[in-house]
């Protein structure tokens, strides 16, 4: 049987390209002994990933060529000789960007399927869900009252950074590209505004829909529209440092130029990565399910079909189009 | 009697010039009915007294055109109206440029001259030992066996910082501007080593001097000092900003580019205003007599004569062309 691949044929220079990617049809490994085999069903498409791809390794290694593409996946074992995982048992994992793996079960996860459909533990129940969840409620600090201003609103970890921070009774204003976004953001998920900052001034529109001032800012983005909301913080307001997408394809660093608002307003600004938190990641998981069970947490997926249309559903995440996390089915669920 | 005064003429565009601050001769003023005189002793100039002289307030309201230039001072009450502050006690307070200036007793704090000499409530017992105090112990939080950087490392700030750190059993690397502030950190002050940013390659020199990577880099100085140094912090570091002497006379800000190493290496950036503290004023300064008595913390001044020479003294703040805590005398103690 064939093992469908995706693999980093290139270091991307600025924006991802096709050819940086080798599409291969392998033969399919097999479980050894302390192994299982996985079939792949969903795979998460994240920003860090364009990261990943860059020479030089960050708070992972980097992506070796020649190397799978590292992504999380959901997936089910199929083969097993390791007592933990027998044939049945829905798992997660960095397993990659192909339709089989073997696990010698030290990177894969167990996955309660009972709590919400396979995909979500891809996104709100993932990665992405958790960054939100440890980063806003842990780096963030919220308190009820508060102004919360996110960027990247309509994606995998601004929409549940915006509802937590409705939950935490404070006033969400999230900022999206696009009309559709942000209709999405505030008829949808409930968030008090939405700023749409390719078609709007964010600085005038910032000012009108804040008019407390910015108490957290939770940055997904970076680059300039990090520097324009620098302009629009409280005292004591913290950032939370979560990404830079728009930085992620530049062969230019945006560079920062409102710095020293940091200082004159006490700002308190800090760099998240979620693997600090991996302890405490199966409380974070069922706390958000509950709220999910109660209502209190909605999600959105953007779900394409087919390993082969890798590339073009990855440059979703750059160009914007799709709403909510970004996910490659890989196989039909049986 | 006549009551010299400097005030401010003209927003500084840019760099600082003489014409920007008009020199009077002015009648004295009296003390009346609740106030005291004070006549003036010492003047601290600082950094952030190049921002109080932009339009807009900042932490505190600006300076306003035609208004004494403000500025800490040690005085002596020398005629008095107010039961607190008899005839002849010290004093310091925000009294400006001149020779005389009256108070209610609302902006003056009495000193205690047996603690230190009187200049020293300007440096190590003032605002810019109290900043070194709070922030680098209270934002910086240094364990034993850390490795801390400081900019400004020769200056009022940065001098106290570097002993601060050495008596917290940290490993101490300090910037500054020529050889001879360089041989001073080490041979007078104990550093463990010192880069000249003017004369060395920064980043060659922080990967050299810090061999376990910056823990703590506490920051006078901004710009692209900063930015190189974000590339040498270790995980978790944590970066006080505390100034950005480097951009004060810009009128074009310096873009920070490496700003990504704050989300990868979970850096924590937290600003910081002395004034936050000014409720702990008299711990701090009671700790840090303390340790001067014991000879854990020394201080340099660079004392200028004369109120007329208040520009060209001022400007050594931007030159660079003193050592240590930089003050105007501005008459005689008797």
């Amino acid at each position: 049987m064939n093992n469908f691949q995706v693999k980093l044929a290139a270091r991307p220079k600025g924006m991802v390209q096709k050819s940086d990617f080798s599409f291969e049809r392998n033969p399919r490994p097999e479980a050894g002994p302390g192994q299982v085999l996985v079939k792949i069903l969903y795979a998460s498409l994240d920003p860090a990933m364009r990261g990943w791809m860059n020479e030089g390794d960050t708070y992972i290694p980097a992506i070796r060529l020649g190397d799978v593409v590292r992504a999380g996946i959901v997936g089910k074992v199929i083969s097993s000789q390791h007592p933990d995982f027998p044939v049945g048992t829905y798992i997660t994992g960095p397993l990659g960007i192909q339709e089989y793996a073997v696990s010698d079960g030290r990177n894969i996860t167990k996955i309660n399927p009972a709590l919400a459909p396979l995909s979500n533990f891809l996104g709100i129940l993932g990665i992405a869900g958790l960054t939100a969840y440890f980063a806003f409620l842990g780096v963030g600090k919220p308190q009820a009252g508060e102004t919360v201003v996110v960027s990247g609103a309509a994606g995998a970890v601004g929409t549940v950074v915006g509802q937590l921070a409705l939950l935490k009774g404070c006033r969400v204003v999230g900022i999206a590209g696009g009309p559709d976004k942000c209709a999405h953001l505030v008829q949808n998920l409930g968030f008090d505004a939405a700023i749409d900052y390719k078609n709007e001034d964010l600085s005038a529109r910032l000012k009108e829909t804040c008019p407390q001032g910015v108490d957290i800012y939770f940055d997904n983005v970076g680059g300039e529209i990090l520097d324009t909301t620098l302009l629009h913080v409280n005292q004591k307001a913290r950032i939370v440092a979560c990404g830079a997408i728009s930085q992620y394809n530049s062969t230019q660093p945006y560079g920062l130029k409102n710095y020293f608002v940091i200082i004159t307003k006490r700002v308190r600004l800090e760099g998240m990565i979620v693997i600090d938190y991996a302890r405490q990641y199966g409380e974070g998981i069922l706390q958000m399910a509950q709220w999910m069970q109660e209502g209190k947490l909605k999600t959105y997926e953007h779900i394409d079909q087919g390993i082969e249309g890798f590339y073009e559903t990855f440059m979703r995440l750059f160009t914007g189009d799709k709403l909510g996390k970004l996910i490659l089915q890989i196989a039909e669920e049986e």
